[in-house]
């Protein structure tokens, strides 16, 4: 069922996401409910807990592909907040985008480990 | 030292790749000693066996940002016979290809899952 | 219920890709049966038939964002096909690859035309 | 002659940007007025009139190819406006870039309709 | 005018491409006779004799961006031909692919390195 | 001996880089001092004075790469200054964006130009 996906997608949401989650829905449900939906349903009620990925490697995972695209900004600080609450450390994080200067160049690695930075001083101002 | 650098590199390449990273090298040797020379000393002396991340994750790392670039063919052959060589099982390179679709679309995930069914066919072959 | 946007996802991708689509999913599901059914339930279940774009322009859309990443060659020749069997003509799907030399440069807008010239090559020979 | 295509393109340029265009022509200007005209003479002069498409089409297709380039922000808000006032609707929009999550995947989908979501706020606040 | 512009840029096209351009754009007008004008009249009659770059520089920043570009080895091949035709050295070409493993990752470098070796071994074999 | 590439990178860096980059290397020592290492190692120790391309010319070849990526604004202003700082002119990097339209598109090129634009309005600012 459509709804058992959305259920499961927006438990699964929450759970990774917290507050910072329900104002992202908020905003995307403001140019389009169906597409915030979808974000939902796709990767957070079919693919996020297939059981053949830990939730930790599916987060370094994301982060990987989402500094390789070089573009993604928003969502690399987005998902570094998500995987910290996976339980990944910052360590893990930073370990990752280092890597990524091998595969996408340094430029690209850069801007992720200044994107976490950022991320890392919100978290620590919070505190 | 530099020399450890190569030396540490060359053993963590070899390691991983066997005769067909044997290969890669001659073919890169022949257009640039010097490419390839850092192509063993970055990625693999420097990068390589870094205590914070163990190489299987390393590995499906590598797979997400080469899928995500969507032109790395070789390079996602080569690594998913890496991947494999590391313990990776086929059912976790699959996931992370279909992980792809969500943060790169479904063409950067279609080529992927098709270059490691290639790949799977080719090592079956062999057996 | 996912049984019918799987149903619904089929028979929008049966209408439009013929005997191509069902050799392009066996492929696919040699590899990934999960993935395979993802690709019928997301893009062709849930996007492809919304009412706010006609199928004609759905594929415009998709040729021209194809063109833009400039990798997805296998996905151009078979949305090349698609668009034509939606009733796109020849002309209009070489008009989209020359505006993309505009917005993605000329290498993408001449990968993209070539591969166009292909399928109707291709197409000629079949008559 | 050369002069022809600038005038028909300044002429095109104007008819669907108003001021936001000629500001940034002034802006373009200053650092390089040979570009300037180029952009004025090649995508407007040369393709934005050919008569394969619409006009209503090719800001499709251009919004299609901005958000799958994903890093194309600035052109992404500008288009948008372009296309509104070509006529297309703010709903046909936001489907073209729904579309493109199947294509280029949610974070390029996201970044567009986060962009599309504040030109319109932007409009509202002008009326 | 438009005339003026078209053989200028086919009068450098030839200069630096030789039978290979030719057959390039005899394959090209099969296709779109329209596109290929664009191709000789925009890059090569408007931009390619500007003084402010001389020819072999601007073959060298060209193979920069089609090398990072990633999925453009059609025009990597062709443009390391027409570098060599200006009098680039092949060691110079090697030189701008080793220097893109910074800014692109080793992946691109690897491809653009392996597609210069296979025009240098082609050529080689011509004498 | 690595100590020797570390203190070679770090004097060709300072070199072309003065303040900025001073402050660059200390905003990524807070994240990552391995990485910081890594950029001043390998871009700088090892690629920036191999003999092959003249300082002047590898500053091009990467304003055309970071170009060509589209995502690197902060690096392309940045080598912006690195490139005037070795006798680069201002009208040479504007020829090298302009050029970038013909292989990656108007949007790109519009991107780097203006980022160009932003780095000499700072810099007359501060004569």
């Amino acid at each position: 069922m459509s709804d058992d996906r959305y259920e499961r997608g927006l438990k699964n949401f929450k759970a990774v996401t917290g507050d910072v989650g329900e104002k992202f829905i908020q905003n995307l449900n403001e140019i389009s409910p169906d597409f915030s939906r979808y974000l939902i349903e796709y990767p957070f009620g079919d693919i996020y807990n297939r059981p053949g990925l830990d939730v930790k490697t599916r987060e370094l995972v994301t982060l990987s592909a989402l500094a390789a695209l070089g573009y993604a900004e928003p969502e690399l600080k987005a998902h570094t907040k998500v995987a910290l609450n996976t339980g990944v450390t910052r360590e893990v994080i930073i370990e990752v985008f280092i890597q990524i200067s091998v595969y996408a160049g340094f430029p690209a690695a850069i801007n992720a480990l200044l994107a976490a930075k950022e991320v890392f001083k919100e978290l620590d101002k919070k505190k």
